[in-house]
């Protein structure tokens, strides 16, 4: 290597030197104030790759409950190198007969590929109260707009495995039924807002944990 | 005046003749289509100040109904002036004993200040669960972040006028009754999706005009 | 409660376990280090529902000044619980014959509503010098687009009371009359990048308490 | 139902019909003029549940080329329901010891799952030159930040399914072969500016149909 | 070339030919309707590089007026393939004694180099009326934040070349003087809402040709 | 001052005692955690003039390398006041026969101004392989838009000076020519993604400093 070639090492060393202060990216610094858009970033010289892979979505989540459905998350909490990046996933397993409960994500629209099952209804519900829903299969992809609420209904033969793509790293799910059974809320102020009848009401808290 | 004034004055024409080309506001242009965040701009000839005003939210609105309650919305919908300008405003009145419904803004924060009465509990619920509760009284502002469920009872002795601003010049309002019940989302999904019972499905769904 | 049941429960515990990480709210921790989009988030732990209440907004404001006009405002400063949620409040009182001075908001549009009052005038300015003004009265919303200079004139026979909402929960106010006469700017510079006669800056910076 | 029923109803239908304006989606309208932020609204009112949905991820995509690697992609373009909405999905197919090229996405961040295959080496490039990479098996993901070259070498004995989702529903490639060579930019040009040998330029121009 | 290549790049034309609908830029068509957030997208077929390109910032601008400056504008309006993308320029050139009159761009922040000229006092005002002033030579940058009103007054020997960038395509710059006195905004409210005495708005708009 | 301006001064102090608080600029706090969208923010207090200026870019940067080019940049890592503006400035020399070697801004766009010299080509490559070249002379800008690959070739006979603006405070930037050969990826790699002879890799990667 002749000196023309030293200088140029040299030279790109310190032309862009500030390369190393960029911000590629911003891996979570759980510990670090959380800013209104996400964690604050660990120091890059303490990153590893390891911090971009989340490994876990390759096996079935717990399906043992009364909607026979499962959900395994890849969310900034748990996977410190999508923070600040704007897309999350999961894994839905949904068993024969099983259902993922009505509910929506607040901050982020949600993007599906069935990659086992088929015949599982897909739906959401509009603001207008239309609903839009279809029978999925395999390879089908369906899109929740952000915050609308939406449900899925495996009305196939065969467990469903659902990958959900979500349009932000961290989303937020209000689940109908435990945000209205699952805390303290009156019940009759629950009955109230909702004109569901009290003895439901109380039904519903009861299996869900809920008081008052 | 003087010929440097002339210059100057032509001068202030030229160079800043740009001006007239500028984007200080995008009023809705109606007719033409929309974009992913919200409608067209109105030609800026056309505009006039009545764009820039909405008459409307001095009288109390219809309150006729189970809930006692009405609302008035000044949105970029019946507001053109506030097109792409990420804020709106809205009116809402519950009678005596009343109650504002159980409802979420997926693509809005609401901000609340109540302009008249008292003993107004105010909540809303969390994704956790959680549920945030108190009672409000003339000039108390409450703050219902983004896509969170949220409701409103009037127990105090006299009727609530609340002025409530939104972080998005078109908000969407999912009601959670009229979602589940009017529509033709079948009851049995209803049902499943939920685990309320298949009767307290059916007499929602007739009470607010659902079918299936 | 038979056994099913407790799966579903101890299940939507584990596979909603996420929820307590999730990001429904940024309030503001006032000691920690602020980002380009706001105050650092509280621990959600110490969280209550007082962060989402302010309260003062029920009084008028301190209108004994040569304007004759107050305001008293909900911003994130010192309303912890709007931290990143993009809207803000605020109470604008005008006496009879009072103003607004004329002022713009760098990072916010402004949207009013007149709560009490009538014929006041409300005017902005677009950039090409444009003027959109009209009487508004009680009920009327107007809507003063991010940036630009805007007042009002109280020519009504009663006090005006104006709700203020803001697209950002820390609008910053830029007021011409202090920006100009209330710091240590040199007379000599106003006057030239102004044009304003020299004793006439020296007036008002004598009268706003500026220096120079 | 009684009348209060009736008032309820009417009066529901009276105060949300805003409703019917809002904008929970805004699917592709394809014909019209694109935004900077996307693809003009179709009419809400000729949007069906089939605009929300995609189908073509269930099989291969054509891996006959000599990266044996072939992509399938549910984006804007093909996918009208997810305009606006900020996430698309697609599909890579990776033959035994295949790869795929080194590409990067300008506007997007890509986040992919495994669900087939194994010792599937995932790699990117950050600005400092620094490389992270690991062998990723069925059920690992990992982020590829917003615009850092990257790349996927099947070393397994099986092959690879891989899911891609990106925090755009358009998401741009920048392929460097194609780049460089498969067009008409000179060669000489080519070999200045990457210091490439000019006899390689002029291969693999011919390679990739390059000229010049 | 031998089959497999012929195979590859037949592929790529098919695997990759989404290409050619994806949005790497939105050039202005400046005929169809305006989105809140810029011109709508030319056909990119009719694109060519000159949309790129825009001359005529290596000449000064005309500075024959009072302040003794001149502006020259590389912005959306008249600089096609900009829009969109969130960045500007433009050249400014202040004579030995001249200013540049006070104002504010209520949608961007500006970012100055000085390229000719010496002791050029570059200031902004802070919205709490701190002012932020400093002598400026060639090769000093400053940054006047997004809506602060600033000015620059040239007290060195030689005129001032100074190129400015803008973090929006379409910057918007408001006057404070042609704001107040070149339009048809009665002296009476000028007067009223600024404290300037009457006499000195009139004088002024009889300068700036306003009315009233 | 008589007594109302006493009060009027002590009021403006009251009402608008919110404006210390608030967020005009944030300046960089380099040893406080980064969020995803930029450095935490300096003390008010602490804030003086000097770190809304830059200086530096008065004088050519280093041009002795094989590319005969140097670049001086105003980024936020260097310069505090930009911290969260959206815009920052850098200098380019080229000697006469030198380039701008290709690379591309992940996330920003360019606008460059040519400030001397002539016969300078400027290029960048679409998402499409298409390029969009010209030569460019003194006063000329030129758009890279953003995460595109671009690269100059200075075919005049003077140096060429230029000024790049880009819509961010902290651009990154990928260099081809690093990224693939100034790091420890796998010769074998580099090639097998690239279709690069492993000779041709060998033998850049010698030149840039990397290995394996």
């Amino acid at each position: 290597m002749n000196s023309p070639v030293f200088f140029f090492v040299a030279s790109l060393i310190v032309s862009c030197s500030y390369a190393s202060h960029v911000q590629d990216f911003c891996v979570a610094d759980y510990a670090a104030p959380k800013s209104p858009v996400g964690y604050a970033c660990k120091d890059p010289a303490k990153v590893t790759v390891d911090d971009f892979i989340h490994s876990g979505l390759g096996v079935p989540s717990n399906t043992s409950n009364v909607f026979k459905f499962g959900f395994s998350a890849a969310f900034a909490f748990n996977y410190s190198g999508i923070n600040g990046l704007g897309v999350s996933l999961g894994r839905a397993d949904v068993e024969v007969g099983g259902v993922v409960p009505i509910h929506a994500h607040p901050g982020a629209t949600e993007l599906v590929v069935v990659a086992e099952g088929s015949n599982i209804i897909g739906g959401f519900i509009a603001s207008n109260s239309k609903v839009y829903q279809k029978p999925l299969t395999k390879g089908d992809t369906m899109v929740l707009p952000q915050g609308l609420y939406h449900f899925f209904v495996n009305q196939g033969n065969t467990p469903a495995v659902i990958y959900a793509a979500f349009s932000s790293e961290s989303p937020t799910v209000q689940l109908m039924d435990t945000s209205l059974f699952k805390n303290d809320l009156s019940s009759d102020i629950v009955a109230k807002t909702t004109l569901l009848d009290l003895a439901q009401v109380q039904k519903l808290k009861k299996l869900f944990g809920g008081t008052n």
